[in-house]
C-alpha cells in the first residue's frame, strides 16, 4: 500500500506538473491576456494572422507593417482632462510668482483661481496661450527634463497613481503583440511630441523617432559656443484631425496598415489608413464605456469626443472596443 | 619525376588555393574597399571601433547610434546643378504647353529659352516659383510616380548615366558599414523629402521614414470617397543650414552621434551633432577635389558652396575627405 500510495502520489504529481506546463504554455501562447475573447480580440488576431501568412495574397512584408496609435484616450487616460493640460496648469501655478500680471489676466487668472469654467470659456485661444506660456522659452533638452520631473511626482486626481501607470494594459499587450509580428509601432497624437518622447520608450516601448505629435517652433542657436534648440512660443504643427495623415506622411512617408484611436480627432487617420488600397487594413476605436473602472464618455465630452467616427465605424469596417465588455483589465497591476 | 611533378603541382595548387582564400578573407574583412588607407578611413574605423567597444566608457548603445547624411554632394553628384533642379527644369518644359503664359514670364521664360544666366538672376524667389509650379498640384502618390518615371529615363549630362547611379561608392560602403555596426542611418537634406523617398531605399538602403528633407504643405482630402494627400504650392519647411538641426530634432527626437556633409548647408548639422555632449561624436566633410573623376569646387560655386565649414573644420575636429586622394573609386562600376 505504501508503495502503491507512493506511486500514485508520484503519478499524480507528474500529471499535475504536466497540466501546469500545458496551462502555462496556453497562457504564454495568448499574447493578449487582458482582452476578453470577444469580437475585437478575434478581429485583431485574424488581421495579424492574415498579413503575416507567407505565400498568400494578403501577406504584407515587414517593411510595410506600420501601425499608428493615438495616445490620449487610446493608450493612456485622458479624463478628467488631458494629462498635458494638467501639466500646463501645474506649470502656471509654479511660474506664477515670476508673472504677477497673470493674477488679472485670462486664462491665467482662471487657472490660479481654480476656475475651470472661466478656463473653458477662454476656448482654444486661451489654451494656446497657456501652452505657449508653459511650453516655450527653454531648450528642447530642458523641456524634456521638466516633463520628466513633473511625471515623476504628479498623480492622477481619481486613481492616485502616476500618469505613466494609467496606461491601458490591453493596449500595452497589443503594442507588444504587433511588434512581435514584425510591425513598427508609432504614436500619432494631438498632444505635444516633446511631451511624449521622454517616457514613450520606457512606458510603451516606442522610441523618440516613432513619436509623432503637435509641435511648436524651435530655433537652432549657439549659446556660449554650445549648440541648442530653443523652443519658441509659436505653433508649428497641429497633429490632430486632418493633420494626422499629414503628420504621418511627413514622418513615415507611407500609409500605415493599422490605426488605433478613440475620438473624432482620429477619424482622418483611420480613413487614411484603412480606406482604399489593395492590401489588408485594420482600424480600431476604443470606446470608453466603463465608468466604474475608468470613464464612460463619447458624444458629449470636452476631452476625446467620439461622435462622427462612431457613426461611420460600421460602414468602414472599423472594430469598436467596448472597454467594459472587451477588456479584462484596464490598467497594469500595481 | 612524373610523380614528383604531380606532387609539386598539387602542392602548388593547394598553396595557391590557400593564398586565394587568405586574399579573399582580407578583401572581405575590409568594409570600406573604395577608401584609400588614409586619415579619413582610419578616423571612421577608429570611431566605430570606439563606440562599439563594450564595457568601455566610450561605448554607445545601439539605440543612440544615429548617423545623419546630407544627400546632394555627400551621397550623390550635385554638379552641374542639383538633380532636383534638373528635374524641375525638365518638368517646366513638359508642362509648358499647358502654360502658354510661361513664354513671357520669368523664371519660366529663362528655363524654356535655356538661358541659365537669366535663371540665376531670378534668385531664390525664382527657384521657389519653379518648385511650386512643378512640385505641387498633385497627390503625394502621384508625385512619387512622377519622380520615379523621371529618374528612370533622365541622364546626367556629363557622365551619361542615370542620376541614381551617380552615387558615391565609398559612401555606399560607409552607410552599409555603419548599419552593420548597429547604426541607424538617416538622410538629412535640403532637397525635397518626397523627391528622395521613392528611391532612397533601393539606392542607399534607407527607408522613407529615415529620409528628412525640405517639404511643401500637403492637405488631406477625400476625393471621390478616397483619402488623398494633395500637394499645395506653399513652403512648409526648409531643411537647410540652421533648419537641419530643427529637422533632425523634429523627426528623430535626439542628437545624432555622427554627421556627414559637404557644404556650408551642413554646418549647423555638424555643430549640432558634434559640439558638446559627453559621448564620442564624429563629423565629416566631403571635399570635392577631383575635377577629373567628378568635380572640383568649394568656396566659389552655386551648388554646394563649402567655405565657412571648411575653415572651422580643424577646430571642430571634423574629418575632411579629399575626394581625389582618399577615394579609390567615385561611382559604382557600371
Amino acid at each position: 500500500m505504501i508503495a502503491l500510495a507512493s506511486f500514485s502520489r508520484n503519478a499524480f504529481l507528474a500529471l499535475a506538473a504536466v497540466l501546469v506546463c500545458v496551462a502555462t504554455a496556453f497562457a504564454q501562447s495568448d499574447p493578449l491576456p487582458s482582452w476578453n475573447d470577444t469580437a475585437p480580440k478575434q478581429a485583431i488576431v485574424a488581421f495579424v494572422d492574415r498579413v503575416t501568412a507567407e505565400n498568400t495574397t494578403d501577406f504584407v512584408p515587414e517593411s510595410d507593417r506600420i501601425a499608428v496609435f493615438d495616445n490620449d484616450g487610446t493608450l493612456w487616460v485622458e479624463h478628467p482632462m488631458y494629462t498635458q493640460l494638467a501639466f500646463a496648469l501645474d506649470r502656471v501655478k509654479l511660474l506664477a510668482p515670476q508673472h504677477p500680471e497673470w493674477k488679472d489676466k485670462q486664462p491665467f487668472k482662471a487657472v490660479l483661481d481654480g476656475d475651470l469654467k472661466a478656463l473653458a470659456a477662454s476656448g482654444e485661444k486661451g489654451l494656446v496661450e497657456l501652452i505657449m506660456a508653459t511650453h516655450a522659452g527653454m531648450t528642447v533638452d530642458e523641456f524634456q527634463e521638466i516633463v520628466t520631473e513633473w511625471l515623476a511626482t504628479a498623480r492622477h486626481p481619481r486613481f492616485d497613481r502616476p500618469y505613466t501607470e494609467l496606461v491601458y494594459q490591453p493596449m500595452l499587450e497589443l503594442l507588444a503583440y504587433l511588434r512581435t509580428n514584425g510591425f513598427k509601432t508609432y504614436i500619432v497624437s494631438g498632444g505635444g511630441v516633446e511631451f511624449m518622447r521622454p517616457w514613450a520608450k520606457d512606458v510603451y516601448g516606442i522610441p523618440p523617432e516613432q513619436v509623432i505629435g503637435s509641435s511648436i517652433k524651435t530655433e537652432f542657436i549657439l549659446r556660449d559656443g554650445l549648440p541648442i534648440l530653443f523652443r519658441l512660443p509659436e505653433v508649428n504643427f497641429v497633429d490632430d484631425k486632418a493633420g494626422k495623415p499629414v503628420g504621418i506622411n511627413a514622418a513615415i512617408g507611407r500609409r500605415p496598415i493599422a490605426a488605433f484611436g478613440n475620438s473624432d480627432g482620429d477619424l482622418e487617420m483611420l480613413q487614411w489608413t484603412t480606406v482604399g488600397g489593395s492590401i489588408p487594413r485594420f482600424g480600431l476605436i476604443v470606446h470608453h464605456t466603463d465608468a466604474e473602472r475608468e470613464y464612460a464618455y463619447d458624444r458629449n465630452t470636452e476631452f476625446g469626443r467620439l461622435d462622427k467616427a462612431l457613426d461611420i465605424a460600421p460602414n468602414n469596417g472599423w472594430t469598436v472596443v467596448d472597454m467594459k465588455a472587451d477588456w479584462k483589465e484596464i490598467f497594469p497591476q500595481k
